[in-house]
């Protein structure tokens, strides 16, 4: 259904009431130019060039992400401030039709990351009698850093209700149910999920228009689980990028993985051996999501002492209490009154690696608010996303500990969860999870 | 509460491990600034630049919006991208308390519109015993061009429970409850309130930072009844700003009112003669608020010929299908194949003046996306929010038309629904609603 070489609509089947062409920038004429071949080599490059900026680059000077890849896009990608994520549950009952709707998603990705309609004709073009293509929305704005990242649920892959995609045997063993934490209050209708499309772009309209048009050509195959708007990121994951604040105002992330360090990421995200029916998994991921409601009343009544004392770091500059500037090393021995100067039950302590026997995570949250709780408070916290090699020992240990021990647990309350397989990137010509069809 | 002279916190009560000062721009420093005086100028004089910029004007050198003035901000000001508004239950008893709340409001409001924090010490100083004056996730966010804007709900005004604020004689006529329109199913925990605060900025976190420190100042006196974050404008309010579009793909807001046009504002929008007990209201306006969900799947399955004919605007330009280009004005008289070209039930026959008895609307809606609604679809759809001088004649006739007779009414579902007083701006001194009590 997506033509890259075939861009013009043909004017002779619009009525002639048909106004005259835009004449401003636009998605249409981008993706005309795509379709002479020319922006897609020069995106590609330009997107490479973006992706690997070091701590001294300018700005880019283009703002298309690279689709293509050994790894998908949206993880190791510097991060944008705007997300809308969405989980799917498949309806679609074949093994062929499941792939149709993958190849169809790639597709469409490949076209909208680089700022350009889904389709052939897009939002504008093609027969007057038929629906456009694309939604439109997002005509005349750039491609706003778009990325967007699938992955696959356990229930995907399995079998309980009588034969589905004949997947049962190709369930990776750290795709394994998360379990009950202490303290959990899941709401069943936001999580879990057979997919899940991540999408974050400096524009929260282009996030936005992109999982809405994926939900559009999932009709009929997939349909909308559950769906979450996150305004505002909480962590940095290139050098580039200043730490932003959560929603207890704190910076966060500070110690986060970055872009940039490319060692760390292939031992703390990327899957790299995976072995015989696990092997697809190869240059892949796992997305870790749990939505995370912070009592913010309670937390704005706490003294700066307690504050501070929780997190283990200043508010305002987010150095360890030990001392320092915010990239300091904290020092978990050095003497405060009555007992170590960083609380033994602080956030830094309880997540640093030294705590959890050396694992790191690539954090890749958002800040959301959805409305109020209809007692008088805003529903607001952290939609916390992270990306680890295997959750099983880079995620599950660490919120069993912080969930029994961290004291900033008491303000917060995870209410939905999620765990995806994230399948390695595709080259051109491939798509999106092919490995696990082959 | 909030101390404009005094901005340094004294170190002298901080504990050895505070860490060193920030480097970077911030929150702190700009507060720092205006303590001695000199931002405070700066600000106004550069957002009064920005507020008059007209069509040729270059990007503003301060994305501060000035406060003081004769109307509140958030009306005719160019509009930002982004806006979270939410509505209060008052709590507080005495008309005493209600006053020191608005003062309270009024204060800190000057405060985050200049991007400083909230209160004498803001999010980082103080004294450690206490909680930080402002909640912190604004640091290093500058202004963002936030406004905000405070309106009065009838039940403000209303006695029927017995004495409340002594307001029941002031309540002005234009401020009568909406109607029961054709199609509405309104959800009574998302409509309504005593009060309404609008905050709009660029950056949706520097908004949401704001709703939620004025809700932590309220607490007590007034108590969140809904909120609702928007993450895209449907409107330009300056004939600087592109049309934006809308969820169905179409740009909206095209014929708007802009903040250029004083005379029409003055005539559609600004409250000029009010007398007697109405008085207080000069200078105000009213925010009629609609949360507008839209049948984007079914929307989406229409035919290009049908969307443009529901619209009366081609999607690619947004020219009226009688021809030109999105400025020009529609050919009502034009005849197309069976009838006039702009179709009768057209949304932009409908909603033209010249169907309205002349009136005009400052629309000022956001485009939003609440997650979906449990049959596998995307709750979506326009926060619709308009300025009238008077919504008995510019908005109820209008929106009885059109749920009646707009072709665009089967895509939609009117879900909730805010009718506010927006009082006159202030100046130093003063405080918002202020001619309400005096």
């Amino acid at each position: 259904m997506i033509g890259r070489n075939k861009s013009q609509a043909d004017p002779a089947d619009k009525d002639a009431h048909q106004g005259p062409g835009e004449s401003g920038p636009s998605r249409r004429s981008l993706l005309a130019a795509a379709g002479a071949g020319s922006l897609g080599i020069a995106a590609g490059a330009l997107g490479h060039a973006a992706f690997a900026a070091g701590p001294a680059a300018q700005a880019p000077a283009s703002d298309v992400v690279e689709f293509h890849g050994p790894h998908q896009s949206g993880i190791a990608t510097p991060m944008q401030d705007r997300m809308h994520i969405a989980a799917f549950d498949v309806t679609a009952e074949s093994r062929d039709e499941l792939i149709a709707l993958l190849k169809d998603w790639t597709a469409a990705i490949e076209h909208l990351m680089r700022g350009a309609d889904v389709g052939e004709f897009g939002a504008t073009g093609g027969s007057y009698d038929a629906p456009p293509e694309d939604t439109g929305e997002a005509i005349g704005l750039s491609a706003s850093h778009l990325s967007v990242t699938i992955g696959f649920g356990r229930s995907l892959f399995e079998n309980s209700k009588g034969p589905r995609f004949g997947l049962e045997g190709r369930i990776p063993a750290a795709l394994a149910d998360l379990p009950h934490f202490p303290g959990d209050a899941l709401e069943e209708f936001r999580s879990g999920g057979d997919l899940v499309v991540q999408a974050c772009a400096d524009d929260p309209q282009v996030a936005v228009h992109a999982v809405r048009n994926l939900a559009r050509i999932a009709f009929g195959r997939a349909r909308v689980r559950w769906s979450q708007i996150g305004f505002g990121r909480t962590s940095s994951t290139s050098t580039s990028q200043a730490t932003p604040r959560n929603l207890f105002g704190f910076k966060d992330g500070t110690a986060n993985l970055k872009a940039e360090e490319q060692r760390a990421l292939d031992e703390h995200v990327w899957v790299g051996d995976a072995t015989g029916k696990e092997a697809w998994m190869n240059g892949g991921t796992y997305l870790v999501a749990r939505r995370i409601r912070m009592h913010i009343e309670t937390w704005d009544r706490s003294s700066m002492r307690e504050q501070e004392n929780i997190f283990g770091r200043t508010k305002r500059e987010g150095a360890p209490l030990s001392g320092g500037t915010e990239f300091s090393e904290p020092d978990f021995a050095m003497a405060g009154r009555g007992g170590p100067i960083m609380p033994v039950d602080s956030h830094v302590a309880l997540a640093h690696p030294s705590a959890n026997k050396g694992v790191q995570m690539l954090r890749r949250g958002f800040n959301y608010t959805d409305g109020s709780d209809g007692l008088g408070r805003l529903d607001a916290g952290l939609f916390f996303i992270a990306f680890v090699v295997d959750p099983r020992t880079h995620y599950v240990p660490m919120q069993n500990t912080m969930a029994k021990s961290d004291a900033l647990a008491e303000y917060l309350k995870h209410t939905a969860s999620g765990l995806f397989a994230v399948p390695p990137g595709t080259t051109a010509g491939g798509y999106l999870g092919q490995s696990l069809f082959v």
